[in-house]
């Protein structure tokens, strides 16, 4: 396989990891459509022998409908994923995952901290990870994004992962990591006004319930959560984290803007965590001039956004959700640790076992 | 025509234009796929009598290239559009354009200012403006996105619109009005960074130079203007827009980023104005820890910006570009009236009649 390698194995490694990409020649390694998957490390990498993969939501739900839910057949598409890719990139939805395991070498020049035998999570999408699955996944039944399986990663200089918490578990911790880039950004966002109002699309859910806990400790004066049914209102209502609980459909903007406008709103903060297209418009007329906008919603269109706030001359600032913020994970696993709410939100949620939008946001 | 209308004629109006959406019922007119284009007003609304539409550059070439150029069929797929959507909302890219013309009657209730006789521009994009086309379009000869027309158009309480300056040639002046918010939001972004390092991807094109130029009078310490090839080099280097002018393809991350590196980078603010896709991880390794990008072209992808910061650990923020800044008709003009470097870019820049990257960005 080296002869298809730009850098030959003991050069310097690229921190992105562009060393590793084998095809098309030059792009970084999640645009690319194959890369190196060699067991051999440069220098600053990391390889992770594997426990389970989890899937992103996109990704494993439009596997699903493809492959009519039969174990099977979803396996050999994961498998033939990855054989063909070296990576999880699933080629429809453009997403990919997370996957946790434990550090097996460390080159000599990695700058993660990490030691061999440190059980972690990585917080890099699976869309650019070299990965080789060595099994025939056996283990998966096909009915969870969790994916149990024996083989490796690799990790780059620049790549970040995360030791697992030895206090809470591996499933719940999973699901927090999975979206710790939205409440650590909320935070920062919601820091920058003077007890700002804050609402946010898609409340009961995960990265919905702690954006809306990091929105109070950040500050706001007053936190409006909207979900999209009764269910979920009941569910939210029976916290404290928003001080108001609406019911209304993100996609309809008319009927969101009344609706947040009788809760208190405009907002000055709007965080979108509505895993759902079509929410953008709602989100701008529900928005304070001078407003900011952060769009978590992986479904967010950046021509509907832009051309929407032109077309309703809104003066808010649009945000692309950027998932690292430094110290994202220690700041939503310690959300996770001291706001009961959440927790119990969670666990509601993996106790219905239902796909739900605000769902999974690691791509 | 007003059976299909939920809100009759003589109600109030909604000042985003509800009133006029026929389908789907409770969408914004950008959503919808058609609106009421009655000539009658309702109280805050003003009817422009069209003298041009300015086709935006992206659902211009789509027109092209799906009819090979045959005049005759272009008129009738435009016709086709305006007359099956009551707006010109090219289905395919998802874009339109704007208009000039006159303002023909204001209803009593309108904010905009505007008086009959008022020579216009719209600064809302054509896919939420009502349209009516009442020609063949025999004054198009289909060579370029400038339509001629006779017809009207409706603006709502929260359209935007600007008197044509009187100084300016008026296709050089729409030219500036179809990227105004580009250099308007720059200005904001670097204004918030002490003596930054400013690049401008793009930077020899119409949003690219009216960028730059907002960026050196909004206080960057030094700016890189990064173009494609060689003959754009050239142009850009006769003017003193960037400290540095640099040639590189945008959409290769690493040659990319060794380029603005050498050239003074990372930058604190990058301003994408490329309107080709690929362009964000370039972006995101040209700019430094704590910087900004912000996207204008309407060829980027969210996921590719939002997974791409993430799988880089780049703690950098990412800015949708909103066209829309208070001002920023006047200051993009104020720019092409004193800054002489952007005034020959452009002239240069129409001479040629090729369509460029850095073009049209009103959708």
């Amino acid at each position: 396989m080296s002869s298809q390698v730009a850098v030959p194995s003991g050069t310097a490694a690229s921190p992105l990891g562009l060393h590793r990409v084998i095809d098309p020649p030059g792009v970084l390694p999640q645009a690319a459509t194959r890369l190196d998957t060699r067991a051999e490390l440069w220098p600053d990498e990391v390889r992770v022998r594997l426990e389970r993969v989890n899937l992103d939501a996109a990704s494993f739900h439009q596997l699903r409908d493809a492959h009519g839910g039969d174990p099977r057949r979803l396996r050999r598409a994961v498998l033939d994923i990855v054989r063909s890719r070296g990576k999880m990139h699933n080629p429809v939805t453009g997403s990919g995952g997370m996957l946790i395991g434990t550090v097996e070498e460390v080159g000599p020049e990695s700058p993660l901290g990490l030691r061999a035998g440190d059980r972690i999570a990585s917080l890099v999408s699976l869309t650019l990870t070299p990965l080789v699955i060595e099994d025939d996944l056996v283990d998966w039944d096909g009915s969870s994004e969790q994916v149990p399986c024996r083989g490796y990663a690799i990790l780059f200089g620049r790549s970040i992962a995360t030791k697992l918490p030895e206090d809470l578990p591996v499933p719940l911790a999973l699901a927090v990591l999975d979206v710790c880039g939205a409440p650590a950004l909320t935070a920062r966002v919601v820091g920058r006004y003077t007890s700002p109002t804050v609402c946010v699309l898609g409340a009961a859910g995960k990265s919905g319930s702690l954006s809306l806990a990091a929105a109070r400790r950040a500050g706001a004066a007053r936190t409006i959560g909207v979900v999209p049914d009764g269910r979920e209102e009941q569910a939210l209502a029976r916290t404290s984290l928003a001080d108001v609980v609406v019911r209304a459909d993100a996609r309809d903007p008319v009927a969101l803007s009344d609706a947040v406008t009788k809760a208190g709103g405009p907002a000055d903060v709007t965080v979108v965590c509505v895993d759902v297209p079509g929410c953008e418009g709602g989100a701008i007329v529900s928005t304070a001039q001078n407003g900011t906008i952060v769009f978590f919603s992986m479904a967010t269109s950046f021509s509907a956004a832009a051309l929407g706030a032109e077309g309703l001359a809104a003066d808010v600032t649009m945000l692309i959700g950027n998932g690292y913020v430094p110290g994202h994970a220690e700041y939503a696993l310690d959300l996770m640790r001291t706001e009961p709410d959440v927790r119990h939100l969670f666990q509601a949620r993996s106790s219905t076992k239902q796909p739900r939008p605000g769902g999974s946001r690691t791509g």
